[in-house]
């Protein structure tokens, strides 16, 4: 099942995207609709039955949103992937220990939002496709055994980087966080308990494949990732974590070719979808 | 004047903390009070004429509060203290720019709140007194000189802080962002844009003296952090910035030596006050 927020009639509405790419509003799902998708996620109430006069919109008639806003936290995971680790660095710099950062929740950009290329500011802004978990209850001290149940589900982040600035001050936040830098979307799929919980990722620049890879290749794994964060650190429903970039980002690229204006950015993953965001000059 | 949240007769409610220690509701300050002291921060309406009904409260009889949940964001900067940077390294560890952390909102601590030790994950709790910085308005791109136009006030943090685990994942987020172990206030001195700026830090363990020093020795002054901070990336009301600590941290004493259960941790800040919390096993 996915979970969209969008915009229908100027009317901001959250609900599920059908395999037909119908959108059945939250009005539909529940006898007592919770306001936003974020309240769902925290409230879990039953979902009814459907019927053949159930409303449904088609998704070419509605803008998508920010899956919720704000979100308590955007955490996200550095150095995930062997290649990925090599491509910026050296085998010394591959992690023990999960590298965990912040992205500003001023930052989120929804599908088709357009990436702001900060020209001011920095000439290596940088694309980094990945996987984004969503948690769905509030979880402490868990085991990796039981990580997986912490999960509400998953969905796709671009996690923009200006290069320059995070190299400049050490600490990944502030070249990680500039507005308009953290494209989300364009829905979330939920998780049964059940389903394979290796993906597929692939980013495209202008339509030429620079990332493709599968979360197989993690260097810590869902399990691993959630427990270690959860040690000490409560998790709440609508926690956002980004779980680390496949190689083939532009600052591996011989010559490093960083991100300018007018470019598409499309960052799919399967069973999820697209998620695409144009460049456009601060 | 000071802005302070409470808890009294177990309703929450803010309101202003007179120099005799009174505080003056919320109720009496406005014709129509905004909800919350972070909502007063937005709307800044004008306060009222006090006259000699005025309800007061003596600060005993109130329980004191985190001063507003959630904040939008808790930046803080790292090794801004020459003789901090070199109790934790060498001079070639002093920043040529900003260093910039967050702290997750989870590890909010009011006054008098327990910090949790957290034994089970860190055997070296360490504390570090700060000035922070409460934003008053969304700003972006803003120059030095305008910077501290955008400061709403100043608070007291306690940037609790786990060594073992900071060093462990490289990034600082995790190591500053267990449960319980970001105290802040107890009040909010608001910046009328004429009052001095430099603040004397003083921070006492057990009663000891660790930490004493003023906000004159910052590598990188207010205005430099604000405006660095504002450039691409916008500040928005709430916005908690914690400046910096000075040397005397428990890590750079020969030995180290780090929280234990029971500890009392004061800090002072002049003209602000003394948030004081007490360590408790988790």
């Amino acid at each position: 099942m996915k979970w969209l927020s969008y915009l229908y009639k100027g009317k901001p509405n959250y609900g599920i995207l059908s395999e037909e790419n119908k959108i059945v509003p939250a009005q539909a799902l529940f006898i007592n609709p919770p306001k936003t998708l974020l309240d769902y996620i925290k409230e879990k109430p039953a979902i009814k039955e459907l019927n053949e006069e159930t409303e449904i919109i088609p998704i070419e008639e509605v803008e998508i949103q920010i899956p919720f806003l704000p979100p308590n936290n955007i955490m996200a995971i550095g150095k995930n992937y062997y290649k990925h680790v090599l491509e910026m660095g050296t085998k010394e710099d591959v992690p023990e220990h999960i590298l965990v950062f912040t992205k500003s929740s001023n930052s989120l950009l929804p599908h088709n939002g357009q990436i702001e290329l900060h020209q001011n500011i920095t000439s290596q802004l940088d694309y980094e496709g990945e996987l984004a978990v969503i948690i769905g209850k509030e979880t402490r001290d868990i085991s990796e055994k039981e990580a997986l149940s912490a999960i509400f589900g998953f969905t796709i982040i671009n996690d923009i980087t200006a290069r320059d600035i995070q190299k400049r001050h050490k600490q990944f936040y502030l070249g990680k966080s500039l507005d308009a830098s953290c494209p989300i979307g364009p829905c979330i799929l939920a998780y049964d308990g059940k389903q394979d919980v290796i993906f597929q990722i692939e980013t495209k620049v202008n339509g030429e494949i620079r990332q493709a890879d599968s979360t197989e290749k993690f260097i810590f794994n869902l399990a691993t990732i959630i427990s270690s964060l959860s040690k000490g650190h409560t998790l709440l429903p609508g926690d956002i974590i980004a779980t680390g970039t496949p190689s083939g980002v532009g600052s591996g690229m011989t010559p490093p070719t960083f991100l300018q204006e007018g470019d598409t950015v499309k960052v799919t993953i399967d069973r999820i979808g697209t998620l695409q965001n144009k460049v456009r000059k601060s």
